[in-house]
């Protein structure tokens, strides 16, 4: 998104904000009153006069048809919401980082929620009934801050029998927060107490 | 621990059992009769005999010591028990595997569960108000168990300036089952919400 540095009249800024969110429909209110250059009613008004609801049901249109694609989780399972899901290919996912999330002193969002966001998207892309997480290389960018909303997008870079890589990007704001790669096994079910990962 | 593969007389048992909770105090009660090849309620009696309290109140006695030492944490933002704590050094915590913490099919221990002790005891161990997970490599190594207690050991390995290399082990029943290899940086109060993670 091209940050604003005048502000715009009342109808181009409409104009855009209709062309940005269709393209990033995660933003908060937050996020746009401050690229924006405006309050954030102004930024819920607009979203009022061109018919574009809130961000949770933004988020929760799209998700349907992802969750009734999930096999190797069951809906709760997946931390975030999902918003996209082809088995194999690719996936996306989205968490709005909320009190319980951050820590205390730093009031930013602690690493295992990201990494749980991260690792529920990269088993859901396997193609089995379970799937079990082998190893993984993660880099945390920048930190998250308390009502940001984090997109995930997960895609399977390599598949082998059942062994499968997936690279995992997590961003905040258009801006990267983590990246990881992650290797995964496919398990049939019942397949799990016997087994040892490599 | 030795596994024993015949079957013990009672007072026998009793010493061997004394002798290897001091050790491990860490198994539960179903993981030391499958060990033993004698009932759980053997091992509760063998226990009251002699006078060594259940594994939550035994994980809680050496815990409280632990706790007071925290400094980059607040007490409930470590996952899990924490044990021991030489800042800068090395920690230990433990982590009961419970129904909320598994997967729905394949019944074993969530991946961001057992990421989550591993981390919060890394972040533990840097000696500042705040800190902030950098990078991390991680291996499953096997599933665990519902049920099954997790004991995490930290070691500080290296330190440069804020930058700190920690390395992180997690054991189910004496047998590894995640390892991993953290970069954290130290942070001063205030300081997150402008500097971004190399």
């Amino acid at each position: 998104m091209v940050i604003a540095v005048v502000r715009y009249g009342k109808d181009e800024r409409r104009k855009i904000l209709e062309a940005e969110l269709s393209k990033h429909p995660f933003f908060t209110d937050e996020e746009l009153a401050l690229r924006f250059r405006v309050s954030v009613s102004t930024i819920r008004l607009d979203r009022g006069v061109l018919g574009i609801p809130e961000l949770r049901e933004r988020t929760r249109a799209v998700a349907q048809e992802a969750y009734s694609t999930l096999k190797s989780l069951d809906d709760q399972e997946v931390i975030g919401e999902l918003q996209e899901l082809i088995i194999g290919e690719r996936a996306r996912s989205t968490m709005i980082i909320e009190e319980t999330m951050v820590l205390a002193k730093a009031r930013v969002a602690r690493g295992h929620y990201l990494f749980a966001q991260a690792n529920s998207l990269a088993i859901a892309l396997v193609d089995a009934p379970m799937a079990l997480t082998g190893s993984v290389e993660l880099k945390f960018i920048r930190p998250v801050q308390l009502g940001e909303v984090v997109v995930a997008e997960g895609k399977v870079t390599k598949r082998k029998g059942d062994k499968y890589w997936v690279d995992v990007l997590l961003q905040a704001n258009t801006e990267a927060v983590l990246r990881g790669h992650w290797v995964l096994f496919a398990k049939e079910r019942g397949e799990v107490r016997e087994t040892e990962m490599e």
